[in-house]
């Protein structure tokens, strides 16, 4: 554990991060030492800098401390939090911040291999996705309400839920991104109100422009989804996982674009 | 500080606060060492529980240690954080979840007599309030879209500024509650879609039902705020503070309704 390149296991609790959930944070697959999607990992992170008004951090700075971190590890997760750093007063941040940078790194979640191979069972959550244009998109520290959409079930034969938001439109799982197919047709949530835009959702929509595969951003509701020939969910842990069944409605898996569906595992297995 | 009823500073990285947001807290007036509407504030944070899923707090055991820590201080901030505390995978919470209850305090904020002879001066933000209807009213902490907006300002002649949502209904100021005179009758932004319920904005409701007087608790957009008779914000550091000014538009003080002013005024003091 890395504290702005200490080693330490607390913060101060003046940290902004605490306080207000004002930061930002990272989820990486670490392979064979290595950060995985470094640079799209790195683009969010900037983005949410910008949006958040952070200075921007000393990306090489924090690439150098997450090697360091990842070293002799084969299989990990690497977790980067960027928060506002200590001070301000209330909400109002300082007029210059020293954000706080935090890397952790933890074991590399064993999903089954079942779920690539016959895809997963996806359930829907009551919980809401915050609704809220500035900040959809980032991977910022406000994420209560996907720990109470995730709080919703036990059953472990659901490895993931979907998310609607206020007005019914679906937005992601709660910690995946989600992708269905319509006939040639790719689809995938707009995220332009809410919800995580993901680095393995990117890698997909830009793989599929790559290979020419028709991809659409857009709206729709869960009657599209149970309609669709098939679903699959993403997320830089679990890359694609394709989805078998939600609710009562059975996909084929087969419809997954398999040009696609290598082309992105092929990325994330080389750690790109 | 009190961390878990013990002197410290830190809390584990670990902390769900820290990592998702998960969590809640209150911030007090203290006046001659006790902490101001108690009850008030307990019953939102017991809301919050309720909804976030954690294991009720000893309220008894919460009061003195606010005590022992208020004790000696004639006017001061209580802070009470409490987060899921450490543990679960993910998103997902623990099975049992330990919450981690942290006081601290701060130092009282003296606001300029002025702004309650006169009224303050309001502006409009342009960040949004995040929408979600099972959040809302509560204080938890993922209050990004409030730091967002407090950070929009410097001007200290503007003392608060108000949000809307991304509908364009008026919510609340970044940090205080807003009510309107419209006539002989008072109005609230409904917030149960977005925003924090104040204990102070719960005092007044009480206290204009008390004394008889038309209240309603509606949604509106700015055109109906501009077009009021008197408008003013409430927190529970600031009590009731009239609004004079909101940009070209002016305000009469004189029109906010002396007897309710009055008994919320009387109360706060009294630090029921």
């Amino acid at each position: 554990m890395l504290i702005n390149g200490i080693a330490g296991d607390q913060v101060p609790l003046s940290d902004r991060g605490l306080q207000y959930g004002d930061g930002l944070f990272e989820t990486l697959a670490v392979i064979n030492g290595q950060p995985g999607l470094w640079q799209h990992h790195i683009a969010r992170l900037s983005r949410g800098e910008q949006v958040l008004g952070f200075p921007p951090s000393d990306k090489q700075l924090l690439k150098r401390e997450a090697l360091s971190l990842c070293a002799g590890h084969e299989r990990a997760v690497l977790k980067i939090i960027l928060t506002r750093g200590s001070g301000g007063r209330g909400y109002r941040p300082p007029a210059s911040s020293h954000p706080r940078r935090i890397l952790t790194l933890h074991p590399w979640p064993d999903y089954p291999n079942e779920w690539y191979a016959k895809g997963i069972r996806l359930g829907i959550c009551h919980t809401r996705a915050s609704l809220n244009s500035q900040l959809a998109g980032l991977k910022h520290l406000n994420r209560l309400d996907q720990v109470l959409a995730r709080s919703e079930w036990q059953d472990p034969t659901i490895a993931e839920s979907l998310m609607l938001d206020d007005r019914g439109r679906v937005i992601s799982g709660t910690q995946s991104n989600l992708f269905m197919i319509h006939g040639e047709t790719i689809l995938t949530p707009d995220l332009s109100q809410a919800g995580i835009a993901g680095v393995v959702r990117e890698l997909v929509i830009e793989q599929a422009k790559q290979l020419s595969l028709p991809l659409r951003i857009t709206d729709f509701v869960l009657d599209d989804v149970q309609q669709a020939d098939a679903l699959f969910v993403t997320n830089s842990l679990m890359g694609i996982c394709p989805v078998a069944i939600l609710d009562q409605y059975h996909f084929n898996i087969e419809k997954i674009p398999q040009k696609l569906h290598q082309a992105v595992d092929e990325i994330l297995r080389s750690a790109l």
